[in-house]
């Protein structure tokens, strides 16, 4: 969970079996130290979960359980005496690319996170696009494989259970199991992957392909549904550059409208892992000017 | 082509072989017939193409290709002496039915279209959402069958290829090689189809089935990715009733998270053919309010 300030920031790692009260202590004893260098006025913070958009409150927070059902923002505004707003870590994210990172000569983009789930965020005109409760962005969970295996989301053949880390690792160990590769015998994750890749090897290649296939047909569903002028990919095998970034291009193109296509490009994140504390700076910043309610 | 003041319509039928100046003839005259029913304020036109929100051509028109780059708006107003404003007719009767009809009680929804082809629209918080250049709202090419069939829009696996009528006949075709059923030797179409599916036609269910797997695939990706308030579909199958809407409503909510499809409802379109001429009325209306440019 990180809070931010518009001028600095901080990052708390929550101890073990925590409660809502000893997270809003730790958060409200952050802001008070970031208070020493300078004027708090307002407090954005990014959570590993949806801000509900009726009530404010966390949902879906299985890795903070503290604060599942907590008006987030209010209660912490309630603690340390400043405004305070909270927004989903990967919304943040995109909203930080839109404002100072990859995006930040558009006015749309859609950011596709890559990770242990594959996340992302949308921003229309400069803002961020919640949809009716908060749950927009869930890009992950389109589904592009119909007869695909089985997703934590519950239904099936979503791109997260390709392009998330298991899914490379699930088709990697599936490709060995048919013809040795330099990755017989290695330790399994998109980056040793990757790197496998590179070195022109075959099981790689394959496995980088499918990954482009499925990110592929889910950024095109979203580009024909939304004519957007920017995708963003971040997340840590982003990094690989392009060997990556130019498949998922290409498999995109394939399934595209031309014109809509044409009218978008493609950019690695800018803002790495700072990306969501940033947002979270961006939706106090938002927040403040508006007079909302956090 | 259909032309709309607020309070009254005209549609032509262009004569094949007219030219963009026939056109706009036709619908000068069509204004000056309605003026005598009443002051004509504004001018909305819905076309079966795109409008480019740079400026306002029509592409896309491969029906009436004498409009094809004409700033049909402009155009227009310059021939009647009335503010003319055009959009794209799948979008227009979604802001119909926003408007008016089965979405008149929520802020943001999706509107799909069945027939030849499979279109749609999206309205967020009353507003109709065009994207870039004014391709939004294409959900028929959302692809859901990675091994599926080329499209006319040169993808392949595309909802359209299922769910619009070739695919609804092409799939009974295929079906009916395999096995006799009602349907055999009958003039096959969507209409024939589903009759014969309420008569409990094993073929016939199992193209309406397919139909409903592919639209639910569809409508969870953008329900997944956008978080609307209300799914409406219309075109002439629609009319079908329950034997098709509660399919494609079960067949989303398997590929949807609980939470986002307890937020959506689903509705038969309210407005039938009239929505993209009452959209065109509403698009005139929003664009003679704001003083937009045509």
């Amino acid at each position: 969970m990180a809070s931010a300030t518009t001028e600095a920031s901080a990052t708390i790692e929550p101890v073990s079996g925590a409660t809502a009260d000893d997270l809003l202590s730790q958060l409200a004893r952050a802001v008070r130290a970031l208070e020493e260098e300078g004027p708090v006025p307002a407090v954005g913070l990014g959570i590993p979960g949806i801000i509900e958009r009726r009530d404010g409150c966390a949902r879906g927070v299985p890795n903070l359980p503290a604060i599942e059902g907590l008006p987030v923002g209010a209660a912490l505004e309630a603690r340390c005496g400043r405004r305070a707003f909270a927004a989903n870590d990967a919304n943040a994210a995109a909203l930080a690319e839109s404002w100072l990172g990859a995006g930040r000569d558009v006015e749309s983009l859609l950011l596709v996170t890559l990770g242990t789930g594959v996340g992302g965020g949308l921003v229309f005109d400069g803002a961020l696009f919640t949809g009716l409760a908060g749950y927009a962005g869930e890009v992950g969970h389109i589904q592009v494989e119909p007869n695909g295996v089985r997703c934590g989301c519950d239904s099936w053949g979503c791109i997260e259970t390709i392009a998330g880390n298991g899914g490379w690792v699930r088709r990697a160990e599936e490709a060995l199991a048919k013809r040795p590769s330099v990755l017989t015998g290695r330790a399994l994750d998109p980056k040793s992957i990757v790197d496998a890749a590179g070195q022109g090897d075959a099981v790689a290649l394959e496995v980088l392909d499918g990954t482009a296939r499925a990110l592929g047909a889910g950024i095109a569903a979203v580009l024909n549904l939304l004519n957007l002028e920017r995708v963003v990919i971040g997340g840590g095998v982003a990094a690989a550059g392009p060997i990556l970034l130019d498949r998922i291009v290409a498999a995109t193109k394939q399934r595209t409208f031309p014109a809509v296509f044409g009218g978008c490009s493609f950019r690695p994140a800018a803002l790495g892992s700072d990306a969501g504390v940033v947002g979270a700076a961006r939706v106090a910043q938002i927040g403040l000017r508006a007079g909302a309610p956090a």
